[in-house]
């Protein structure tokens, strides 16, 4: 079974950082965080980002986490899409691991709009209901779509207003700096967003993830909070010499332009193919309606997920490490299923 | 700053499994722990253990919250060392992630005795009071000091009798093994533990701990409380490989027999040297009291804890990695300072 | 401002729920519900429910808390309609101290179908989402509607089916059971339900409201559970005497009949109103759809809620306490202010 | 079996109290503490204690609950004796519903030192622990002893130096109080004290407790948080018009002199008796040792609890309801019993 295609995550992790994390095992190393590696991380967010706080963790989840918990007390709230991958494919970790509730909003497209959130605004001063104190965006969405520079502020502007916060889960933000070809603090700091899960395991690396504090007061506590979210192995410099890596030469925006490039090559080889229509990606996504009966041939070689089946909706995943060839068999094994 | 002795974890990893890390970068997989490497997991635990569940976690916290939640209900405690690392050195995430008490019985060398569970044997039925549900034991200890076979059998069946589990933290247990030269299941599944966090990233991984479920029954949802305990990284396979590789020409024992013989040459190699005494090893770890001028002095060197300033005892720790010169030159260090 | 109307909790406790306060004040009793007055408890609620353990509580959330807690581990969760009180007038207390999640469905009139559980069935076995594992209806609903006792029976089959359980919120059972006209046995344990919330606050009582375990192996810990979850005070005998009393000569329901016929008499004055249009009640919340200046007119006299800007739906509550005389004035002063 | 002297929650209410939650049920009332009773609540307190923010609750527990959650995040502890209350009788309600962890220090008459706390100053700054951030201390203590003024102060100084606040456990304040004869002002708010519990059960209310604020800051929240933490009825009038007339003529304060005065008298009577010592009550808690023969007679006639078995000791709890007769029975018994 091919599963090149099913997500981002079935590919490795680039060459370059497999080979950062053998030099990484040289010697001996302060454990937890505290080494030459770990030391280095402020200052390469802060290049990036400007002057910033940044928390490397394991998991996804883990900084969506670690991000949320700075951010709130228990009785107040998270605003988000419906679907999106906080509410949705965390296993709950969000509400029993920072013990506060998700108020979610509908969403088709995976976005939501600034004033989406007057739904819950109400509940501000209303001592029976969860107080909503941060709006969670994903950029890109779960659902392969993208935040315009503009939709951020508007949503940041419209947050603070109310006294929220904006945490962006950007555990694919390299593909959105990509595809909207924008200097990524326009996307996040300057836009108004305070915390940013920014995405480093989709895009390269073996595992890990950072936790960017633009709102420097909620970094505070941030040790003690990443060690009881079970965010802290000993060896982080392991974690850290990855992302060290990821920053030279501009790896993390060139694997994601990869990523994007080649979702893009897949959609155009689709055009006109019978038994199936194709959406154009946005990122590194792309969605197929196709018909039945060739869904379920194609299942039996490929391994992908069907992500709406009222449409028979399809989803292909490129990643930094998908080959044109790979897409090339992909096609044409979908032609000759489709014949 | 030489920090070789200051924990076992300032070491690297094992080169093998370096290699096993290389290796698993290798092509496409399914992410998720349902991985090639991954579902080698129950097999080869078993084949050490007899029939288990495992369940892989990313940090040694990790894998005694996992442990612990599914043991417990939120009124139900766990009785342990007051030194032991779930109850100290864990930033609170056993009450805080698992959502239980701890209950904690003092302790002088780590260890506690059957008997003393009765301190909160009362507490069962009294509803003013959470229920004792875990005994959570600790081998090899935070102390360096190790149970007997015999002890912890007294502890299971003791437990047992009053509808009790065992749940053991064995971060160290390959030390445990190598000292007591045992066949691990007479430490474990034979002696009636019912849950083990096996311990590898102090014992060469690059990280990763496996929970293993000899009772079964336990084990059920591991899956869905892995992910919710912010234990589950998509590339998985990283993880897999390396146990896959540490129970290969018995990597992990091997390990750990180092690490405990190197502290006993360290230990022999102090004997008789002025302005300190030492104790004698049980696992990798040697404890030694000194003047307060040798300290001060070797501190300026040398990064290691004082474990206890009443008596001015402080901690070496040894790892798979110590090499020989490495302690000789510790050694004449001390001896020139302590002149 | 009057506010008979603003809900069936703007009202005392019946007269003689007072006189029952008022004599178990006599003489000393055992703390902590292990008094005569609450060593009753079971026998009472046996009576009307066959055999059952009863946990009294404090507040109608409590009882939903310690209800839902005695049937959910922390990965698993609960499917509810969205606009149901746990969801949204708890403060997120089913979440945060429960520690498990709620799984919403859109409803309109507050019920939800057994086929709409389906939305939530995929997440069972799929590690990524909290598992399925409870049903929360209420039972009449937050929308003044009901279930009939076969749609809680195939509610009830469904869920179990899918090895799933089923609480009720019954905090207005009693204006359920007068309005159906059916043994409360047929709505709730015979239609299978397992847990339910059976009020007592919004029905004639100071305080006190009261889980019911039909499933008794879930009532196992319920003393420790209930104070975990601050659901008990030292002199339990204030509630307990009071249910006592609710149950002699149906007080319970008799409060509930006259609240339920009182909105009935309502809806038929306001028949034919001028610039209203008013729904037929199926229980004791009587909602109304007026012109915006008649409803701002009102207000200044009468507190109540807006429930539907939209539509500019109002609602009126009756309670036992729910006199004939104010609701003439009532409609009175509506006449008036439409002219 | 007779019980007065169990515990000082065998009693019932004051008639004073029982009378004001008859009258209390007169015509309607807006619910959920916005009634004209619960809107006294700030007023009543302020004229005790100076400029403060209330917030009531339903049992002791609640209040200590909703108090330490006002104070806490989750990776933040509270530094308390073993023995507290919130420690030991609250079945892990602090640690479970604040998400917070308890550091315990040893004590033998219930109460801490201020230099007791440098045991966890160590924790501060080292995100492998909990940060201690509350202390909590009770008064009087759960033995029955009293810290003083200089005592109180001398603790509240260390922790607000250390960055710390401080938490009062005042369920028996209103005795220590009337023992130590001082403006109740100079043991809290001018002591440094934070937020204090304030107990009210235990002294002649049906129940309900009171959350004072004296660091406004830390109220801002509180009725969300309370919602979320189950202490708020529908009907709150109920318990604010016991707080209304427990401070009508001194009542609360004339409740707990006659209390510890009854204390003072069956400790004069016992002096001297036959087969028992008996120590001078500081409060309304009697103890006593005595031959075991005598203590298992007693038990057949009077329900108390063994305080320490090794020693032998027993306590004998006085009320605002304890009378001289009941007090004059129970020393006839005793001498009869010890011939």
């Amino acid at each position: 079974m091919i599963n090149c295609f099913a997500s981002d995550n079935t590919a490795g992790a680039s060459p370059e950082i497999i080979q950062a994390l053998v030099s990484a095992n040289e010697g001996y190393a302060v454990p937890y965080a505290l080494d030459d590696y770990s030391n280095m991380s402020d200052v390469i967010f802060s290049k990036i980002f400007g002057d910033v706080t940044v928390c490397y963790t394991l998991s996804g989840t883990g900084a969506n986490v670690v991000a949320l918990k700075a951010m709130l007390r228990p009785w107040q709230g998270v605003v988000c899409a419906d679907i999106s991958h906080i509410n949705t494919e965390e296993a709950g970790a969000p509400e029993v691991i920072t013990g506060s509730k998700l108020l979610p909003l509908p969403s088709y497209d995976g976005k939501i709009k600034a004033k989406d959130i007057d739904f819950y605004l109400d509940s501000i001063g209303t001592f029976h209901r969860v107080t909503p104190k941060v709006v969670s965006i994903t950029q890109s969405t779960e659902k392969g779509t993208l935040y315009s520079v503009d939709e951020i502020k508007e949503i940041c502007a419209y947050a603070h207003k109310h006294d929220m916060l904006v945490h962006m889960d950007g555990s694919r933000i390299a593909n959105a700096v990509a595809a909207l070809n924008v200097d990524i603090r326009e996307l996040t700091v300057n836009a108004g967003v305070d915390v940013l899960s920014f995405g480093g395991s989709k895009n390269g690396l073996v595992f890990g993830e950072a936790v960017v504090f633009f709102n420097k007061e909620l970094s505070k506590d941030y040790m003690t909070m990443r060690k009881q979210s079970l965010q802290l192995i000993s060896k982080m410099r392991y974690v850290s010499a990855q992302f060290n890596e990821f920053f030279k030469n501009d790896l993390w925006l060139n694997n994601a332009r990869h990523a994007n490039e080649m979702a893009k090559y897949l959609a155009e080889q689709l055009q006109g193919v019978k038994c199936l229509s194709v959406q154009k990606p946005q990122v590194n996504a792309v969605f197929v309606c196709m018909d039945k009966i060739l869904m379920e041939k194609l299942a039996k070689e490929f391994y992908f997920y069907e992500t709406n089946p009222q449409i028979q909706e399809v989803r292909f995943m490129c990643s930094f490490q998908t080959a044109k060839e790979e897409i090339d068999y992909l096609v044409q094994r979908i032609k000759a299923l489709a014949e």
